[in-house]
């Protein structure tokens, strides 16, 4: 039972889009800038770390809708993503990407959980001061997305996987910036 | 110690966003979506939520920057302000806004964490669907930006009070839209 009425009927964060355009609009351009903006992570690698972020989270909406664009993206498909996800097995990735996810779970707990060990370990791995910073970035915005779905208990979609196939080929074609309630410039 | 290098001395998140402006710009957009445009709850209504949320996450920058906005926006000004961080006392403030704060500390702890008793107690008390939407999407955000701030380690300012005093000066002034890094459209 969702604790408020969106008057619509979109599941999930659309719902609460539509229902709050004023917020929709930044709440998506930030989406565009850590997930599909160029950038020194791929775009698989950074929907990898919203996924696992999301699913750590319990969240199923942004669980269902993001490992879908990763497996899009990511070589390996759904079989490696679901390796990350379900078994926090990280061995099939690049280490740095390892590295990145490590961290990315400690910010999931708490931003005083990242240790220099981890960051340590991922600069080591190759990683760069831009990727870490992206890295607890994406997985930070992650905790507002996850909380913002499932503290206003926003449905989810009556067919999950074939819903979060529709949203994986939006997202793919056009990214989030043109979301619903997005500002159109 | 910071976990990276940002390459210019401003501490917590304006160092940060100076690091990397891509993402300055919609981080901006929404601190001001949520706190400064005009919406059914007060500027300090919204800024003491932040707070709020920011103290239970530990996060000291935030909490100083913008728990002296609230505090200047508020009628009570710091004293009140220290009762609800320090004491989670809600018995001088409006019935709504203490129900309002609850919802928020429970989304702090997780979306799941939402009650429908919370929820109805906050309707009980006068609370719009619009005011149940915007305290969980702030306390979502906040979330997101102490995670953000604490998880890169970013280094506190030398004097927190003084310079709290100067953030709360601009922000009164300017909003969030006009601070580093933001889109100057």
């Amino acid at each position: 039972m969702p604790h408020i009425d969106v008057g619509n009927d979109a599941p999930g964060i659309i719902g609460l889009m539509r229902f709050r355009p004023e917020t929709a609009a930044p709440l998506n351009d930030l989406a565009d800038a850590l997930l599909r903006t160029p950038g020194p992570l791929s775009r698989g690698e950074r929907e990898l770390i919203a996924s696992y972020v999301s699913h750590g989270n319990g969240c199923a909406f942004c669980t269902g809708g993001h490992s879908e664009v990763a497996a899009r993206e990511l070589e390996g498909g759904m079989p490696a993503v679901r390796r990350v996800l379900d078994d926090h097995d990280f061995s099939g990735l690049p280490e740095k990407i390892g590295a990145l996810l490590a961290i990315a779970g400690l910010v999931r707990k708490g931003g005083k959980e990242v240790t220099e060990e981890a960051v340590a370990a991922a600069r080591k791995a190759g990683a760069t001061d831009v990727e870490i910073h992206d890295t607890v970035l994406i997985a930070a915005a992650f905790c507002m997305y996850n909380r913002y779905v499932d503290g206003l208990a926003a449905p989810l979609p009556a067919d999950p996987a074939s819903y979060g196939r529709q949203m994986a080929d939006r997202v793919v074609a056009h990214g989030y910036a043109n979301g619903p309630g997005a500002r159109r410039a």
